[in-house]
């Protein structure tokens, strides 16, 4: 077997010990604050039929779905022994040959294909959370991998706005947990944009319209202006869309300007009575307890991937930190349509975890906690002082605490760097000194202080 | 687009949330252990280069790993313009061609090139776990997937026989956690099967020895014989073997007998020093605590793999239910070799995370605690009621119980199918006379029984 140089595959990471603690401690949290609102988790296969999978994220989308080759000899029609890859055409011939499954390029489709396939095992409403990975043969980039994970949450089969609601408490919650102090919670109603667009006699034109608004963050409103022009909007539309763009003020004074607005569109009075309902169930639910840490605000500029949302949508975003956003979601009509089950509606969210991540890391949010794996390290000295440790280090994990023993009589010097590279907090010391009295040293690796104590003590001390 | 009935791919599992809540409760358990023994978490990826893995698990195991097709334009190659399938070797030359990556097929290879590739920021000896789906193009069957969970503990960079007691200690533990009473941890050495070979004078035979010998559980004494006879040994060598199989008696009754099998080989003697040293090990570990739930046994016939393994072998088996091992694993001298770090040696166990919960399901060891999710369903009568207990669902969260408002005001006989199908065991209902007193009604789902209490004593009774 030749040798070779190992390296990663493009676009893929491996996670130190360091790096899982931390990222436990968000998917922990995370799931933790779901469960707490009656969510469950579910899992599905990495890999699905292809036929699952493919025209459900457009023919981009397509694109960037990893295929897996079959196994075996895997031609299926044994008569055909050679082929022309000339032309693309040819190459996706080819993998309809060679491939019928492929790696999930995200969780909602594989969580309809769950819905249809279990509908009757499943009590609705339906309220599920999956946290694994997906997969993209995206160019990898900074902060773009081809193997991330996704955290949703979803509930199906109920219409009630209280679940909107309880997102919004789901996300205040988890990411208070987490540490943030200053971040916002965006919503938004598609049927707010069809009344706006409606409203401008422009009804067909609603994507062009989302789409271009979406941007006013980045581009402002000259921006927005030009391309609005251009996907076939007039001067006199703008003049009306403008207000509507700009709309500034409480959540309050933006509801009450759009009523009037609106006015004449029945879809966009929807929109607006769901989104008052929603904040009055946020007001309800926290009407005993802490206020909102997020500051929860109306923004009709938010589109997300429209064609898909049919009610509220929702944006997350962190004012500590320059980061797109760390989550979002929003309620749709027809999730499991595309496998023959019509008429389910639901309503999900989910978290950006990597860069939940990269914001901790920034803000030095981590708990000290999440960087303790094992808690003492009893030194081994010589043959001697090993068999004397041997039943005290087995007492600490009777205890519940996470203890070593260093396995070889190795020089202190490389003994106490283990414990250093590992940050175990505390040492424990054992030579002739400490066997003949009973009372061990016990080092904090912190301060640097060492103390004689006895095992009980110790014991006491680290519980 | 056309509505297809979907189905899973051939070999792989949805989880719900039954399924979910028992299978965290067995990783839960397991990780939990491994921590209190200073082993810390990692994760590769689900995909590698295909010059990773291929070559590392024999011609067999090489047609079971899932490839990955290239992205985008998969001819790397521009000039080639058409493939001759004929032959498998034209097959494999394709493979070459249109894919570059593979899922991993275990854990140990990746892990392998992880050691290599962070050696520099690694501290040795380095203990890591490692708890990940491994994906094998196996044909599926009652119990085996093409998709499943492996759960590995390995420390690499240390000598010392106190890790393998250690692992002893962690299989009792997690397992005993898990509920099981009877069950057996076998250890082997392979020094002493070459011992063995040595005394009988085929040293270059040990393989097919212990292939023939490892079956007596299934074949019975005579048919080992036989298989051995058409190996290569003849009756001479079968007489000698037979004592040294059919060994009986306790560990030191065994290893006594042993020693004076083995008096002349040099290896097969240290080989039960190992042994006999683990064992110290063990006792000095429990000297002060609670005696080994499992029995520990040393099991000549064990091979499991032997050509990767140098030193103890492990293999674990509950007594409770007629099911193949639940776990194995030893010590190995060069697991890093193929990717170039020579002399790294290294002892490893893993759990058979799915034979484990078809264990505890069919001895229903499963804790009821298990079953519940949310712990307390509020039902939703209309919508004074509703208003009225939106804070309380609230406050039950904020005090970390897990709480549900039923999202709508539909029947209750419906809200408590609901309540029923997701093990909820209270509900509270309610209705005009329960917002008038503020005594709501509690019914414990299990026993019928109903009570009014006041919120604040319903949150100290389900806290």
């Amino acid at each position: 077997m030749s040798v070779i140089k190992p390296s990663l595959a493009k676009g893929t990471r491996d996670f130190s010990p360091v790096e899982m603690v931390k990222r436990n401690f968000i998917y922990d949290t995370i799931k933790t604050v779901f469960r707490k609102y009656g969510y469950a988790e579910i899992q599905t296969p990495s890999f699905e039929n292809l036929s699952t999978l493919t025209g459900k994220y457009g023919d981009e989308g397509d694109k960037l779905i990893f295929k897996i080759l079959n196994s075996g000899e895997f031609l299926k029609d044994p008569k055909k022994k050679s082929f022309d890859f000339a032309g693309e055409d040819n190459s996706n011939k080819l993998i309809t040959l060679i491939s019928e499954k492929a790696l999930r390029y995200d969780l909602t489709v594989p969580f309809a294909r769950y819905v249809v396939m279990h509908q009757n095992d499943i009590t609705f409403p339906f309220k599920r959370f999956q946290v694994q990975p997906v997969w993209r043969a995206d160019r990898p980039q900074k902060g773009r991998y081809r193997e991330f994970y996704q955290c949703d949450v979803d509930v199906v089969g109920s219409e009630s706005l209280l679940n909107e609601a309880e997102f919004i408490l789901i996300y205040n919650e988890a990411l208070s947990k987490l540490g943030l102090k200053d971040f916002s919670i965006k919503i938004n109603n598609r049927k707010i944009l069809s009344g706006i667009a409606e409203i401008i006699g422009k009804p067909d034109l609603i994507i062009d319209m989302t789409v271009a608004i979406d941007k006013l963050d980045k581009i402002g409103l000259e921006g927005v202006s030009k391309e609005l022009l251009e996907r076939g909007f007039t001067e006199t539309d703008l003049e009306k869309l403008r207000p509507v763009i700009l709309l500034e003020g409480t959540n309050e004074e933006k509801l009450a300007s759009l009523k009037e607005v609106l006015a004449q569109s029945e879809t966009g009075l929807k929109g607006i009575t769901e989104i008052e309902q929603v904040f009055d169930y946020v007001e309800s639910l926290t009407a005993y307890g802490l206020p909102l840490t997020a500051k929860l605000e109306l923004d009709i500029t938010l589109a997300r991937g429209l064609n898909y949302y049919t009610g509220c949508i929702f944006e997350v975003k962190t004012n500590e930190v320059a980061m797109g956003s760390i989550g979002g979601g929003g309620r749709y009509d027809d999730l499991t349509g595309m496998f023959g089950l019509k008429d389910l509606t639901g309503v999900g969210v989910s978290f950006g975890a990597d860069r939940i991540y990269d914001v901790l890391e920034e803000l030095n949010l981590f708990p000290v906690s999440t960087e303790v794996g094992t808690k003492v390290l009893i030194s081994n000295f010589d043959a001697e002082a090993e068999k004397y440790a041997l039943p005290i280090v087995q007492q600490f994990r009777n205890a519940g605490i996470s203890a070593e023993l260093y396995p070889s009589s190795a020089k202190l010097k490389k003994q106490m760097a283990y414990a250093d590279a590992k940050n175990i907090p505390y040492v424990i010391l054992i030579g002739g000194d400490e066997i003949a009295s009973g009372a061990l040293t016990l080092k904090d690796m912190q301060s640097g202080e060492q103390k004689k104590l006895t095992v009980l003590a110790i014991l006491e001390l680290l519980k």
